[in-house]
């Protein structure tokens, strides 16, 4: 039995979409409930200026509950910066996740910069804590809102750069869901077959309802892990067009009927979906809605 | 380049379950612009008691309206019985659907009888209109809202049956959108292996956004006819939990992100949907939407 290893980065990549603050009490509820589904990777936050996504102003807070809380757990953070680095290394975190995007242009509407300032910075954070894991999100691996479908042989040169500055935690990310199964497979299986030593991770939107569908070719060309948000949420400030992501509870639900083991329960996971979106609604009394139906709740969920 | 024949069901299957009546006048429209986006199989009504589904009460002019605008095309209409059969006959229908459940209690739930009885009917249609085409929709095929998945083999043992009958043409119906991937691809593969010259085709529901994933799981299997609605209308009124079919206009932008052909434009049928959205929303004023993202419009279109 296949063993699929489910990064939940909802608590970061959902949240920062969610314009109304969410309390930090509820934020730490709903990673309580995670662990308790049996997620084993969480991101849970991003090191961010609180100017720039007010949601994440209380980073060190979660991450200090989580690292104390969930010692045994992968706990992450999304990091843009040296700066960014090293507070989430004075919160205790000690694996981090960096985005560069392969396009220039969305490089440049996300953080302001060059891809290869980007890769610099990295390099820096890289050097200045050489005991933090680090995870390089390939942000638009699969196209560009500005530039379209990247160049043939674009992604697998970048991944080589990559991998000659040392890196081996190499994300691919469908930052605006325009990836097709065919091309998550190719793209996954020749990062595969070029540097055997990288265990790639896949980052997939539903935006056109492939989310499934390209998760699934991932894990079929070879890829256990997997990046997902509890309930779909998600997307990108900084791409036009870009909507949730692949909801958690929807693979877990489809990986488990398949026969592979994510080690998540999945009835757990939709409890607690419904329980978010009531917070995330303003509309949460501690009550948890009763599931009866057996069907997932991504954005979904409603109809 | 592989070819997809995608059969467009929502005139028949999603409109039965839109409670408002359509008006006649925009179900054409709607076929017309199914038939200039390049579908070429359309199921288009069905044959049924209009005090059961009063919907379906002008099925013999939609019908008479596809055979004399569209000759060129292949146009079905579902009947429930000998009855129908003969309404569909009269209306110049020459391709038929009829539903059996491989559940018995969905098929007692769906058409108030066993399904032997089910069958003796289909039989009695073939006999008595033996140039009627005749495809078999097998409904529950993945499993049942009542009855959970079929026991091993109990539903190739029972399209062998159909086909002991003399039945090539068999759809494999996830009424209740309850199929994953890898049950999709085995079932498919075995029917194919036992029975070359059965040419199978698929019914998916999204119901858990396994849609997209279940039919490229066929597809990749060696299925090539694939039903499907505009918008991901459907469902089934007597399967308490379903939900809507996979979109057409999702898989027919995925197929062609793949490189498959379906013959269908996107665009064109994207706009469509959008339109059938403001005719069944009860808005329509002969002014169509303008679609400005490049997102499919299923019943995701709204978020």
């Amino acid at each position: 039995m296949k063993k699929i290893k489910v990064f939940e980065v909802g608590p970061r990549d959902g949240y920062q979409n969610v314009s109304a603050l969410i309390p930090t009490q509820e934020k730490k509820k709903i990673i309580d409930g995670l662990a308790k589904s049996g997620v084993t990777h969480l991101q849970v936050t991003s090191f961010v200026s609180p100017k720039a996504v007010p949601q994440m102003q209380d980073a060190r807070e979660v991450a200090v509950y989580c690292k104390e809380h969930y010692p045994k757990l992968d706990i992450l953070a999304l990091v843009p910066n040296l700066r960014g680095a090293k507070d989430a290394c004075d919160a205790g975190i000690r694996h981090i996740s960096y985005v560069v995007s392969l396009s220039e242009s969305h490089n440049k509407a996300n953080v302001n910069r060059t891809r290869e300032a980007s890769v610099r910075e990295l390099k820096e954070i890289a050097f200045s804590y050489p005991d933090m894991k680090i995870c390089v999100d390939v942000a638009t691996a699969f196209g560009c809102p500005f530039e379209g479908k990247p160049a043939d042989g674009e992604l697998i040169r970048f991944v080589g750069e990559l991998y000659s500055k040392g890196f081996r935690e190499i994300c691919l990310c469908d930052t605006t869901g325009v990836a097709n199964p065919r091309q998550v497979r190719e793209a996954a299986s020749a990062v595969m077959e070029t540097y055997p030593d990288i265990e790639p991770a896949v980052h997939i939107h539903d935006t056109r309802g492939m989310g499934l569908a390209c998760t699934l070719a991932a894990v079929e060309a070879g890829v256990s892990r997997i990046q997902s948000t509890l309930g779909g949420l998600g997307g990108c400030p900084f791409a036009p067009g870009a909507s949730g992501n692949t909801a958690t509870e929807d693979l877990v639900y489809m990986f488990r009927e398949m026969g592979y083991e994510t080690g998540i329960d999945f009835e757990e996971l939709l409890k607690l979906s419904k329980y978010q979106k009531s917070v995330i609604e303003g509309n949460y009394s501690g009550h948890h809605v009763m599931i009866t139906a057996p069907q997932a709740c991504g954005k979904r969920g409603g109809r």
